[in-house]
């Protein structure tokens, strides 16, 4: 039915419009899946049978040169814009940017996107990632911790071989939030001549020592979960509560105070129970933090948030240092940040901007306002949209 | 031994200098205990033999008008100033302000801190409080989750408690950083005829919601070890990896990225195990941080923290509500704060500035600078030297 719907709509929308394409977006978005028989890792593991999913936005032109790759954030996915049925409540993360007529204009260009390897929502329906959770065909079982560590060079790698299957060499420009903005930042670093146009949004060309040591707050509560196992919970109960905990500390890292305070009170979650009188009472910006960990912990899965807490940890743009990784790029570049970012902080932001720039790029550096800090770069980039059509040009 | 030598340093520093006092502070501190009877919390809950430590430097002078109150932060503990043996590693947390000729001049106050109920370092030798971790007389067992929840204004009356023990009625002024700066603003409001100074340092009039949902992370890792087991631990395994993983979390909270970065590296924990090989690897900064948890965690009790989450929570000046608590205060009052602090937000301090100033006082509003946030209002409070020593005159 809702298939039907959008067909209809289509028509309808080409019979109106008739100055954009045939293929126009029309906002509706089939999730596709792409295979890789034998993917070999960076560090010289193999995995059979990689499958991640992928969507796109707009069409491929013959050139195939029109084509923006969108890199997601750590908990995201490839959905960064349009919906998947008219009744979703949400469209995808930066939907304000793309669409025809946006600064990501679907109507010039292709967008596309892929879910990345151990993508935390593995067990969302929308998702198709390969990870821990994934079967291992050598022993019919998950993989749990035997999974092979990867990297953001590895989520390169499966995106450029999604890329080529689709006979695309080049890239218009590549962007993404945060892990996105690393992913984006090792496209232009390994593949400077394949990369045009570079946009990382709240992110820098390394995991600083900072960032490494708050990651591994993130995976704390997880091991610290009976549950977990060691990583053997696929037989039995999730380690749900470690996750919800881990999931709750990302959203309060990537946000800001500023947020809470204008988003919350001092009201207790539930009117009879005092917390200054029962340790079990709550405050309401708990219960709803947790609940939306709770919510959001059902389709994620706990070793996949492992696996990416190290994928991030070990960045360095280009794989050795960051100082040369950056030093490869060739792509005119433009960095959007925050100054109140608690995740990867303006100072790295900045030294990432320079050392672009001293290998003779030109570099755009712009600050996003907001109240959520790292976020900003998720859910205010509208925000941004007359500085990526310029970019864009 | 050290004893001995305590007492031949004084005479010699008798000898030398004999403009100051008898008894002048020699650095040498003693921890002693006082006890109450019969405590009544806030909330009508009766605490029998309530204990808790308390230290003094300087000598309180006849008419009793020379004491200075010093509240401590979240993880601290009365030790404040000088050292319990000359062998201690390290003084006292505010050393560098407190002493003969200090801007907290022990040659003219006699100044005095006391561990607060359900201090975190429950099992530290030098540290004396009652909480969960104590015996209830009435059960023979220690008092676990059955303890009462107590809130600022409760440490704030056994403080009281303690002064009037000693035939105090007022304070030359009243200081602390963090908690302390809650329990000082407490002391203001609550008794605004028997405080002549207040110092507030990184702290503000309420627990924002921001705070609240961040201490509630502190619990967290507590609650998921197996070993916490509801709070009834006393007969077997206390959970040591889930207060571990929550002192490394307050760590990071009360730090910032400035103090991360300059400090480490990206150097591995093992030059022989390769973070991006081996998910169990992992980088210097993370192994050091949980080193430092680990050392922590040994003297610190799991309970103690999740009831001092919950006094925290419960703050707001006065009780009801900041506005009107911090409209109760009248001493002139001086507050420093670091815009970078992550815990409490600068534009809470300011906020409260206000709120105090609105009812007529003499707010001084200063700034801290360093690389640690929140933290320098602890570590690098030297630098408040001469605004100390001013606003004491």
């Amino acid at each position: 039915m809702p298939r039907l719907h959008r067909h209809t709509l289509m028509i309808a929308s080409l019979a109106l419009m008739t100055a954009t394409p045939l293929f126009a977006f029309d906002g509706l978005v089939d999730k596709q899946s792409f295979e890789i028989e034998r993917f070999t890792t960076q560090s010289g593991e193999t995995i059979p049978n990689v499958r991640v999913g992928w969507e796109a936005y707009g069409e491929l032109n013959e050139a195939r040169d029109n084509v923006i790759l969108i890199t997601h954030f750590f908990s995201g996915t490839s959905h960064a814009a349009g919906r998947y049925e008219e009744s979703d409540v949400l469209p995808g993360y930066w939907d304000a940017i793309i669409g025809p007529g946006k600064p990501l204009d679907t109507d010039r260009f292709y967008i596309i996107s892929s879910d990345t390897l151990v993508n935390l929502n593995a067990h969302d329906p929308n998702v198709i990632t390969t990870g821990p959770a994934t079967i291992n065909p050598a022993t019919g079982e998950p993989w749990g911790m035997d999974f092979p560590v990867v990297t953001i060079r590895d989520f390169v790698e499966v995106q450029r071989a999604l890329l080529e299957s689709q006979g695309i060499e080049s890239l218009y420009a590549v962007m993404g939030p945060s892990m996105g903005a690393l992913q984006a930042i090792e496209w232009a670093s390994v593949y400077p001549e394949r990369v045009e146009r570079l946009v990382p949004v709240i992110g820098s060309g390394a995991a600083d020592p900072w960032l490494v040591a708050m990651l591994d707050t993130w995976a704390a509560p997880i091991r610290l979960d009976a549950n977990w196992n060691e990583g053997d919970y696929y037989d039995g109960e999730p380690p749900l509560d470690g996750l919800k905990a881990a999931l709750t500390l990302i959203t309060l890292n990537a946000s800001h105070w500023r947020w809470a305070n204008r988003t919350f009170t001092r009201d207790w979650a539930d009117e009879n129970r005092d917390p200054a009188e029962e340790l079990g009472a709550r405050y309401a910006i708990e219960q709803t933090l947790d609940n939306l960990s709770g919510v959001r912990a059902h389709t994620a899965d706990a070793n996949h948030l492992l696996y990416l807490v190290r994928a991030n940890q070990t960045f360095e743009a280009g794989g050795e240092s960051a100082d040369e990784g950056l030093a490869n790029i060739q792509a005119p570049t433009l960095m959007l940040y925050s100054e109140d970012d608690q995740v990867f902080s303006a100072e790295g932001v900045r030294r990432t901007a320079a050392l672009i720039r001293q290998a003779g790029n030109e570099v755009t550096l712009e600050t996003l306002q907001g109240n959520q800090g790292h976020l900003d770069g998720v859910l205010a980039i509208d925000q941004a949209s007359d500085l990526l059509r310029d970019f864009l040009k």
